[in-house]
């Protein structure tokens, strides 16, 4: 079999540094090449983390449905997006496969993988993930607001996304899961390879139904918060009449739906400026027994 | 009795913005005047609240020393220390005797009492909190690198400083702290006034040695994070031996000095720029039997 290469990238939002040091220590403590499969490391958008903000001009994680088009050449993260597709994705001059984007989230969701649409190749990797560490998967598709992320430039990728940590804040725990599955993704990928490995027939997805904004006054300003009773509960259901937001003088908003939702990025710092208080997700099990995983390997 | 004002400050860093929402909801829950106490609200730093970073051009909180001096007019924080003392220094139009200023963490320090230097009426006050509510007490005082707080510009005041939380991360349970020390603090004052409470003789402080940067490499990069027996641990002694860093290799830097030391701002998000990796300080009891706190209330 051929070289496969795998493009990690770290630091995509400059203020999460968690991946970043991870991926300097698994150069320290392991090989690049190994199994046939090699790691290219980049940081994502080095200027940012040098800041330690998330962006220059442009989230750069949104930044990459400008590629090969006529871009703004004086916005910092589509010029960067432009270059990483010319230099390492599939047609570049130092190609990759797979591009694996490693993000942290000051929301308490754990591990999670995050996948953007329903390609096949996508589920493959996401499956291998769920299958080894229990991971759930979070499904991005059909949102109109939020596109231009980094892996869909590859023919497959995803977001492996750890938290609850803050922005610019080094914790041992979070760097820890970070290397244990970077360290043995080139495992599983042989073992599934050599066909060491059976996956399950279904796939647990939470898929993305849509997001909901903090209340707000006229003027923009927030003027109720998270539920006390809802924060760090990602993941976890939510039904019509539960508590969603309390405001200032303790007064409670709730869920008036009809559908259970599974809520995603409760109080993601980061989101507050996309108005985004909370996304929320459907549960569903997707049928992947036709799943031929061997085309991974093509 | 004259009325006693005391000036309230929030977000004087403007990423620090649960106490800025604990105010807001005192203000709809609380009378702003009781017991002969007037709070004063402001909001330290209004235009980097509404960015959500700590400071524009100067951390506000270093910018007090330049009070009533020839000054860089351009700095905007060093106008708006200028602007506050002007109106609610001692001497202002809206005149207040004493300024606690409100702001947190992302160390794990729970909620603690700063003050700097040893001035009669802080140490009353700050025994009055520590008595009511056990905190500790961290005397900042002889570092010349960190000058010019706030607090210090008027004839008494003093830091509450809670932790950990994630800077521009609203949490419940950090603002619910707020709230508590804010709405019974004139209720303490109160009483001590008429004698109902009885204050120690001794008062528990930790008083700032210095500081300790995370070791760098030549290029000022940081290459050793704060250990994983250390990150959490404020407060908590260390004694010759004991580990402090950690490097990519998983090699351990042990603390070498002789005297035992107690840590706090251990891994502080913000204090990273200024070559701090944690603080650290001695703990010794201040006799303040002689204390006269009548004189706090002239």
């Amino acid at each position: 079999m051929d070289l496969k290469r795998i493009l990690i990238v770290s630091g995509t939002h400059g203020n999460e540094i968690n991946p970043v040091w991870a991926i300097n220590q698994f150069k320290k403590q392991f090989k690049t090449i190994d199994k046939n499969i090699e790691y290219e490391f980049i940081i994502g958008n080095p200027l940012a983390y040098e800041r330690g903000c998330r962006y220059i001009d442009n989230d750069l994680n949104r930044s990459f449905n400008s590629i090969n088009k006529t871009f703004d050449n004086s916005i910092y993260e589509i010029n960067r997006a432009n270059t990483l597709v010319e230099k390492f994705g599939v047609n570049g001059s130092e190609p990759c496969e797979i591009a694996i984007d490693l993000h942290t989230t000051t929301a308490n969701m754990g591990t999670s993988i995050v996948i953007y649409g329903r390609r096949r190749k996508d589920f493959c990797l996401a499956a291998l993930l769920q299958h080894k560490f229990g991971l759930p998967i979070y499904l991005h598709e059909k949102d109109k607001k939020q596109t231009g992320f980094l892996v869909e430039a590859w023919p497959c990728g995803l977001v492996i996304e750890i938290g609850s940590v803050a922005q610019n804040y080094y914790d041992p725990k979070i760097i820890n899961k970070f290397l244990v599955i970077i360290s043995s993704l080139r495992d599983e990928i042989n073992k599934l390879k050599n066909n060491q490995i059976k996956l399950p027939k279904g796939l647990v997805v939470h898929i993305h139904q849509g997001s909901i904004d903090y209340p707000r006054e006229t003027n923009g300003n927030i003027n109720a918060l998270i539920h006390p009773k809802r924060i760090n509960q990602d993941w976890k259901p939510i039904k019509m009449g539960d508590p969603l937001f309390m405001d200032v003088l303790g007064n409670t908003k709730v869920y008036t739906g009809q559908n259970t939702i599974w809520p995603v990025f409760i109080g993601e710092v980061a989101y507050k400026e996309k108005n985004i208080a909370m996304s929320y997700t459907k549960k569903e099990v997707i049928n992947i027994s036709n799943l031929i995983c061997e085309e991974f390997f093509s």
